[in-house]
């Protein structure tokens, strides 16, 4: 056997590093009030460490095949397929490279910057994208959609909605368009961003027909950030199968994972690339959660919660970005700064243990600020999240000589 | 305010899913010896559960930054650029969409399932692969470099070699050949699979001259799965911006990502998508030890394990599919079932505290398992890892009815 020097453990200097990691994180925890990553719960958080597991142990194998059919329940499908990536919730959009081919036409439905980004990212895969733009605070009207519509001379291959677009707070009409598209144009797939939405709007994947829903765990799914969460219909997935040029991605390509999802559900092993491990065991634990709270009480909590939130918002004399209450998220808020208030607010309230969002979509982003009201910091009131963000947005604005 | 019925919080049925998830995973936890995910170091899963944190909190921006500094440390290079984004690490493979274009002839040294598989991605985005094609357990030579080049009467644009190849266990001559690439080819991007090697096997990147290094978490690297992490030389930067096509794929976009990793690493924030927060922690633990250990202890050590362990597995009579030392990885061992032993000895071993894995690479899968020796089960012979994973082995194959 050779022999070399090998150091014992360094443990001093690894102490050092822990604390210094424990200095830059845990220490400092703020309240986490950005519309996601959200609160998660510690049961949640305990599950992030369980250790190391291999993807095809049989201890792990029904825990994914338990979150796929429990993705499924969270959207109301009964046959949907749920798919599951590690990676971040743009990666949802990214898999729609799986129904695109080169010249498709698509209608993006846009109320912010995350309808401008979905566009470019068709896009890239192909489409011929018509958007809808409203100005900002507006939704999409069905009107609108009828006369994209009717302004395209071919089959429209799909329309993209975002259901709540996270740098706007605007709530689109998803049930209303999703019925309009269903009955005009019955074979364009309905695709939902509700990266921001799924467990804490109003939606229905099977009622109201819905074909592809995206998402990923971090907001009102209730885990860390790393996976992607979609959710396709048997008819998207027809759509896949019967396309006739081959998928111009690696990764995202559902040839890959289908099989994948398929013999995790049937609770057997299987390899494309490696799972995210230990976030699964987590999402495990925050759909067991929603789930068990139910999804109708969750939509039910976060109507309340918003309508609570806005209450607050007008006793201060301040107005969200979305023009009235349809169109206002349940799940989180983007609020106009007052007169004589601008992103000072992010950092006076981070000082008082809260961390809120600024504005995101460009011109408008230095004008307003964000707060994400979904989730855990909805569903068990006893943590009294939502009073501590509106008492600290009142301390704060009174501290930057705001006077409501 | 409206007025919703809305339970409290089930702590029952929470209390009961807590027990039935405990009963799946921590309390039948096994020592994780398979080629990845490793056994994790206790601080590695303390910052996994780290509370939740926005992605542009002043508190996470340092950590990132950090993160990504370490990453080009770790593979020995003084500015190569790091991409570490949120996805597995056949995400790397799909990255190198950035700098193929329609066409391109690359040499894909193969040795193994994840040469087959890469091969696959880079055809995905339009390469034509010229595959070296060895005999299982053989490495791919100088010599048979020199001829593809020679066959191919065309300039290279890229070689790839996966440095061990998870399913075989070989270790490739990525020395020996960059050596010869970059006297006879001096364009030719040089791209490693690194997946199931940096930080365990020798990898000097700017020494050798590499231009892509392809890695992933979970493995020597020491953090859970669900990181995606790519080096690339400034050389392969400028080949994809002057790339005369646009880029195949929105998720891979180093469009997207460079300006990301500038700015966490100038300790700026920066969005394109969210981050894995509660991941980048936890590589920011394993990084901050890998480093603390020394990466030329690092090799040494995988050294000295792997001679220790291939010196037991000849005292059991058995022997590694890699054909001789200078072709066996460091890290891992495949090894071929003796006379009389199936794939029962991986449920045997299981059964008894210690998880190893099967075989991979068709049709070879079923003749064969892979045993890890990678990591914290390497460098801190404390824990006994090693010496527990040949204990097990041996008592099992005896148990099956093998004699040495």
């Amino acid at each position: 056997m050779t022999s070399v020097s090998i150091p014992s453990r360094p443990v001093d200097r690894l102490v050092q590093l822990k604390n210094h990691l424990s200095t830059m994180t845990q220490k400092q925890h703020k309240l986490c009030m950005i519309p996601g990553p959200v609160e998660f719960h510690e049961d949640v958080l305990e599950a992030m460490s369980t250790p190391a597991t291999s993807h095809v142990d049989p201890n792990f194998i029904p825990v994914f095949g338990e979150v796929i059919e429990m993705t499924r329940k969270v959207v109301l499908s009964q046959a949907a397929q749920p798919i599951i990536l590690s990676g971040s919730g743009t990666l949802g959009w990214d898999q729609m490279c799986n129904v695109i081919e080169e010249g498709d036409e698509v209608i993006v439905t846009n109320t912010g910057y995350f309808g401008d980004r979905f566009g470019e990212c068709l896009e890239t895969y192909g489409a011929h994208v018509t958007a809808i733009r409203v100005p900002v605070g507006h939704r999409v009207t069905v009107e609108k959609v009828k006369e994209a519509f009717e302004s395209i001379k071919k089959p429209v291959k799909m329309i993209t909605m975002t259901h709540v677009d996270t740098s706007t707070g605007v709530l689109g009409d998803v049930k209303g368009i999703a019925a309009y598209v269903r009955q005009h144009s019955p074979e364009t797939l309905i695709v939902i961003d509700a990266v921001c939405a799924v467990a804490s709007e109003e939606l229905r994947f099977d009622e109201w027909d819905i074909d592809v829903v995206i998402s990923a765990t971090q907001k009102a799914l209730g885990a860390p950030p790393g996976l992607s969460v979609v959710v396709a219909s048997q008819r998207a997935i027809k759509v896949y199968e019967n396309r006739k040029t081959p998928v111009r991605n690696y990764y995202s390509n559902w040839g890959k994972w289908l099989p994948i999802m398929a013999a995790y559900e049937a609770r057997k092993p299987a390899y494309f690339a490696t799972p995210a491990v230990q976030l699964i065991y987590a999402f495990h634990v925050s759909l067991s959660q929603i789930l068990a709270y139910g999804i109708e009480n969750r939509f039910a909590a976060h109507r309340e919660a918003s309508v609570q939130f806005r209450m607050a918002l007008a006793h201060l004399g301040l107005k969200p970005v979305a023009v009235d209450e349809t169109c206002a998220a349940n799940g989180m808020t983007a609020v106009w700064y007052p007169e004589g208030v601008d992103a000072k607010l992010v950092a006076q309230m981070a000082g008082q243990g809260v961390q809120i969002a600024g504005g995101l979509l460009q011109p408008h982003a230095p004008n307003y600020f964000r707060i994400g009201h979904m989730g855990l910091s909805v569903c068990d009131p006893n943590r009294k999240h939502i009073k501590k963000v509106i008492d600290v947005l009142t301390a704060s604005l009174s501290q930057l000589g705001y006077k409501a």
